[in-house]
């Protein structure tokens, strides 16, 4: 096993791989850039080491952090999610200074990244995809006669795209024209390829991700499924395992799917296959090489620490398990608490945590990089807290999460939290049928009153009166 | 389903029983008194009243919260552990009042806190009991008799006797003859009945608990055992889900056995059968007619929300699963975090929390009633946090165990949770065959050196600087 490993990441991922890296007995080096200097994940670490005044350069350079855990005597890289993490040059520079990177080969990361190359091996392999153009397209004129045989709604992408970025829905010849230049230009600034392909728009899907772990030995399996059809222009809020409305069958197809995907490419190590889901069919829509956000709901469902499993994948051990080894029980919600205004369009709220007080109890998990007393940079994402509940029971794990939620206590900042108990009121959302048009079709659950904290409000009324006095 | 709940406790309990209320859509009704007034149940329960300046009075008083419970329309009382939860009186009143007591029958409590009495019992049930006196004992000279025909060493205990007072190991006729006056006089001191009997002692037994639940229709199930063989003093210190040292068939056996034994007097709602065990045989210790401090780590392992079960049952419903339903994974482990300094002897070390950072992560619960700022009164139990963790493997539940305790802040007091670290790393405690003299056998792990935090240290430094100048 390894003896020490750095965390090329920070906030509450980093601090998930100190706690993995603590449990394991291995040493863990932080990084950090000027404002994570009271950051947890530096605290928390066994070492931390300043890469920057610029708070985002430190975390974003291969060449240096490579250099840095070679000079520190690290002998594995963690990448966390977003950063580095899908960068395959920085894998690659890895295994150059034969150093373990904690995630798949760099060939790897480069073809599902690349969101064509992906579609020809899922095509390869058998897995469905959605129907669309022939790896990239020439020119409007093809992205003009594609979308009229099949048909439109049509999803104009970049091929380098991801994180929801440089997606653009046209439903009509001359939406395609109009979005064309767009996505070409926003492509090309955001990802540095101009590169775009089509695919038939599935109206409101399910989105279904599978969790998979692959070996160095060639074994794969997969941690079922993940429910994270509740999003917001793309971005995940509410994310659930395994989802309440498949059926075994579906479970076990869209599993078998999976692991077939991972085989065809030679993964290694953990990593998400995404799916768009309807009634009838399922679409592959795009290979994560990197441990997810919401790994969480899987790990409290299952029962296997997947941060634990991707490092002893990464030191070149057999996976611990077979597949009939992993068993799903109860569900698990994940709340991704954003430090975002909802009522203001979800403005980011970044700011002095005044208060944070941790939810207890049964079935009641909490990641987090805050504390009382920690402000929040603004140059990062705007998600702050991960709230994780579960249950045996469908409803009791909803009831469970609003406890939860409630028993929270964050002040000083606005977050999500307050939105999300609207949403497990909704019958909609309980009944557990519900797909990624569930946020834009339920505006209305933005209209709740704030349940303003006294000490907030006593806060607010003396910042009034200093104002009104001139002070 | 009830509409409100009076919890008639404090403490973590309390807040663990407003928590179930929250999730069932139950009013939760705290009691306070004096020292109590800024705790965390009065702030977290739907409505809290004052019962006194006496600390402990208004928690101890069965008519009193009886009337108050009727007063405030509620049609429940949680009793929790400790106070009035095995106070028969306080069922009966509750039973008179038409208010559902969320325990057993008071008939049944009466029967079980009598020692002799639920002896009897289970040597009519086929539970087997260690062998001792027939019922109480006459005087000194039928005690000298009995354990001449049981052999020494034996255990001579108050009949009203718990929580491990009023009893006295005797290993010889002398010990006995200089016990007996003590025990009665501590008994009738302590329970207000001078009735005492004779055990054999069983030297070195594994303390092995079953919890049970059982409902008004008759059905009994158990959620298999807990081991709380680390204990100090009869107080246990460490206790985990299910047993590590059990084959599975004396796992199947004692559930039986706890099954039988809550049947045979017609047990209803949650409760715990204490065995002795050694390697050829099991003994009843002991039945406890409420929820445990430890139910925490069943939940853990079976998924099942115990202090739920406890009110679906009062309510009169039946028990959701069948003895098949209820499957056990992985290990749980709780750590009982007391206000205590084990380097001094134990001694309790009340005072002022001035940080509390709970930990998180995969597999770590904290059920506790203390924050950052908070006063731990002393005049209550020093218990003040119960960490829990739980790993698919025993390996993995002690790394994690060792993790979690690390990355807890609790700062402000002295606490157990250093000398838990030692334990941990002991090899005879990580082979998981140990027994009730492991506390006692391994005095050196409290020799530990004392890692302050560095602002703690500040602290001290300044108080001492201070004290030196006269300040």
């Amino acid at each position: 096993m390894f003896k020490k490993l750095l965390i090329a990441n920070r906030g509450e991922i980093a601090v998930r791989i100190v706690r993995a890296c603590a449990e394991m007995g291995i040493r863990s080096v932080a990084i950090y850039t000027e404002p994570d200097r009271h950051a947890l994940h530096v605290k928390r670490a066994d070492e931390a080491h300043f890469v920057g005044e610029d708070p985002l350069a430190g975390y974003l350079d291969p060449r240096r952090i490579v250099n840095l855990a070679a000079e520190t005597g690290c002998d594995a890289i963690h990448p966390g999610y977003g950063f580095l993490s899908e960068n395959s040059e920085f894998a690659r520079i890895c295994a150059e200074r034969n150093i373990a990177f904690v995630g798949p080969a760099a060939d790897v990361i480069a073809r599902m990244g690349d969101k064509t190359a992906a579609r020809d091996s899922m095509i390869r392999a058998g897995v469905p995809v959605t129907p669309g153009s022939e790896g990239n397209l020439a020119d409007l004129d093809e992205a003009i006669t594609v979308a009229e045989k099949i048909g439109y709604p049509v999803m104009l992408k970049a091929t380098s795209g991801g994180g929801g970025r440089g997606i653009r829905r046209c439903d009509s010849p001359d939406e395609l024209r109009a979005q064309y230049p767009r996505v070409i230009s926003e492509a090309t600034k955001a990802f540095g390829s101009a590169e775009v392909f089509l695919e038939k728009c599935i109206v409101d899907p399910k989105h279904i991700e599978v969790q998979i772990l692959a070996d160095s030995q060639g074994n794969a399996i997969h941690l079922f499924e993940r429910d994270c059809s509740i999003q917001r222009r793309n971005q995940k809020l509410i994310e659930i395992a395994p989802s309440p409305q498949l059926t075994p069958e579906q479970r076990a197809y869209v599993g078998e799917l999976a692991v077939k995907a991972a085989k065809a490419v030679g993964y290694e190590n953990a990593g998400t296959v995404e799916f768009l889901q309807t009634d009838n069919e399922v679409y592959f829509m795009e290979m994560n090489t990197r441990v997810q956000v919401e790994h969480t709901i899987t790990e409290q469902i299952t029962g296997v620490d997947i941060v634990r499993e991707q490092i002893r994948i990464a030191a070149g051990l057999p996976l611990q398990y077979r597949q009939q080894d992993i068993q799903h029980r109860g569900f698990a919600l994940q709340f991704r608490i954003n430090a975002e205004d909802p009522k203001n369009n979800f403005l980011p709220s970044f700011g002095k945590v005044t208060r944070y007080y941790a939810p207890g109890g049964p079935g009641v998990r909490t990641d987090t990089a805050i504390y009382t007393g920690y402000t929040i940079p603004p140059y990062f994402d705007s998600m702050c807290l991960k709230l994780i509940v579960w249950a045996l029971n469908w409803e009791d794990a909803l009831d469970r999460g609003s406890r939860a939620l409630a028993d929270m206590r964050l002040q000083g900042i606005r977050t999500t939290a307050p939105y999300y108990q609207e949403i497990l009121k909704n019958p909609e959302f309980r009944s557990g049928v519900f797909n990624t048009s569930f946020v834009p079709n339920h505006p209305e659950l933005l209209q709740y009153s704030e349940k303003r904290h006294p000490s907030e409000l006593a806060l607010a009324i003396a910042a009034a009166v200093a104002a009104h006095a001139g002070l």
